[in-house]
């Protein structure tokens, strides 16, 4: 169109993209390909039948309260509701009154971004780091720095060097089997990167989506609680309970929360009143635990499925983790093979990935890539692998 | 707390202060209170029955399906029933692959402004504006413009002037029974109003949640409709169908369109799949237009109640608008006196408004205020109007 051409958008528009994932997904959507490249919880494992009556009674017992219009910081049970669970199930004291309930976790990325970030602050990500943080942190045109991980966190040299740079505004992390790479924090990294923060100007942006689907080894309490009033903690009931929803929260000192309510009331005024009192109901009148006990049971089979498979299916040349939780194995190619081509021959292959250079803000990340195990079955996971495998193999040989 | 003091954030939040609506809110929550201060859709109008079966019948039927992870772009089907209705209802041609469904037509502000407002970029509003745009705007520290308005719309004038002006992105017009204040566009000043937007480098962002609620006289065209590829224009179901579900959309450009996308991705993903479907079902099992009669038929009523109990009780010198619809009346008091001082008073008298002031990004507005009639009954409306007509006479009498 002849006038489109030529509108100016804001500045923050030309360094962002539309989620290379979401336009893989297009790609790979084809019923043939066996698909590792989502990030969605396994459906079967929904618990469709007491969300429907939890639905159907709450619109009918509270409808005209659950139809209207609600307040900014969420339903009040709901957020005592997450406080006494972060008291049973992580030992942590969190006060309901500085939780919000937000539109997925994700919306919570949005306003500490638009609280804490101006053009030109620093940023900290983990390297990989969580595409959805790339992505939101970018509206607001920030300096990426990024910090590289190993099997009981983030670097700790490399992450004083970053904290002690110029302007540095938030230290994003994830920290229980992080999106991409699986990874997960020692107790003894949480306690000493903690400290850093706690000697530094930047705030702790702790996410923890996947926290609660450790398969072994013991629940550690958040980096958050080491940090005191330096820290916001993120949750999200998209793993435990059903994404669709779009219900999340954020756990944040006196000072930011309320600069964050002003621009969730900005954003979106509050969180759908329905999906809140729903999902609340849900909670109230079913056993989560034996929920969340049954999804564990189920993905740590798919993941074993998945590292048996990779062991048996790769050349013996690629790297990859060995979660302990989560979703996600991230595996690493020999050098100077790129996983975008490997991708497009994945594709005659009948099998599909995420490459890792969409995780890295600096570029780099050309050698990696993510394979999702909770959103196939055993079959599928067998079967995929195998041809990934076939199709590695062909690779390395020829260096694709 | 001590390190709190210290803390530095974002410049964009220096400027913006937590809804002075809702604080208000809070202190009118007493039940002895007839409070004219919300703005919410009266609750008895809500079809809680109705809509507890649709949501009980998508999660029964398609479970797994209403509880993931869905598109960005929102629930297809939605996108094209809104469609559908912009021809049937306006006479108005809209591509449903241009739809993009929010969370609240609230969200489709923010992501108008992370798409086209770059700090000091200006932006032009009514006079007076909504509130939820001037919040939503200032996070982006725009220079606020506002355009006078009469009881055909915006004035063309100072509109032309202010369109002539620097860097002007964005011209945000409520076109139907206007928040705060009732009024409506002519279907002359439409079109007036289009051609000076598109003799200007600036887009039209035209709200309309409250257009389905006419009372009286002609369904009229947007505005946007004159305005071809200059133009966003917005919808909600807050008004028609229920605000707790948090659903509005976006029309749009494709390149505002595509902007729009990666914004609202970065924002939360995508808006509630359980509210998208259970909406849909509701629409698709139900008469909307029979229940948007009702609807109308209530709030005429109510309208009608406050217009008379205006009439006699207030004092001659107050003036206010007739709305042919909508949820608002808009009260202009003698000169002098403030609606803040009254509002101070008026709690004596067990009645509360919204004094105007918030309304004006420009300071101004002291002696104005807005009426909602949309959520009390006709008694409390008699009633509550007779109270304020006495503390008006009072201060008028003693200048409060």
């Amino acid at each position: 169109m002849a006038t489109s051409s030529k509108r100016r958008f804001a500045r923050r528009m030309t360094s962002v993209h539309k989620s290379f994932i979401r336009e893989i997904l297009k790609v790979t959507e084809k019923p043939d390909v066996i698909s590792f490249a989502g990030g969605l919880p396994n459906p079967g494992m929904f618990a469709t039948e007491a969300f429907a009556k939890a639905a159907e009674r709450v619109l009918s017992r509270d409808g005209a309260i659950t139809l209207q219009y609600s307040t900014t910081e969420g339903f009040a049970p709901l957020r005592r509701w997450i406080a006494d669970r972060y008291r049973t199930h992580k030992g942590v004291e969190v006060d309901p009154d500085l939780i919000l309930i937000t539109t997925g976790s994700q919306q919570c990325l949005d306003l500490a971004a638009k609280a804490l970030v101006d053009a030109g602050d620093t940023v900290i990500l983990e390297r990989p780091g969580y595409l959805g943080s790339i992505q939101a942190f970018s509206l607001f045109e920030p300096r990426f720095v990024q910090v590289e991980m190993d099997d009981e966190g983030v670097l700790l040299g490399p992450l004083k060097k970053a904290l002690s740079g110029d302007r540095v505004r938030v230290f994003n992390a994830v920290t229980n089997f992080q999106n991409p790479s699986g990874l997960t924090y020692s107790l003894e990294r949480r306690k000493r990167a903690a400290e850093l923060v706690n000697d530094s100007e930047a705030v702790l942006l702790e996410d923890d989506p996947y926290g609660e689907l450790r398969f072994e080894g013991d629940t550690l309490p958040p980096m958050a609680s080491f940090c005191r009033d330096k820290a916001i903690l993120l949750g999200s009931f998209s793993k435990i309970a059903a994404p669709g929803f779009r219900l999340g929260w954020m756990v944040a000192p006196p000072d930011i929360y309320e600069k964050a309510v002003i621009a969730k009331q900005a954003a979106d005024l509050h969180t759908s009143t329905l999906t809140q009192r729903a999902l609340f109901e849900y909670l109230t009148t079913n056993d989560l635990d034996a929920h969340v006990a049954r999804i564990k049971r189920g993905y740590k089979r798919q993941r074993d499925c998945m590292l048996e498979a990779i062991q048996q299916y790769f050349p013996e040349r690629v790297d990859y983790t060995r979660p302990e939780g989560g979703m996600f194995i991230w595996v690493r190619l020999p050098d100077g093979l790129s996983a975008l081509d490997l991708l497009e021959k994945a594709v005659d292959y009948k099998v599909a990935f995420v490459p890792g250079a969409p995780f890295y803000a600096d570029g780099g990340g050309q050698s990696t890539l993510r394979l999702n195990f909770s959103n196939s079955s055993e079959e599928q996971i067998q079967e995929g692998v195998k041809r990934l495998g076939a199709c590695l193999e062909h690779c390395v040989k020829k260096a694709c």
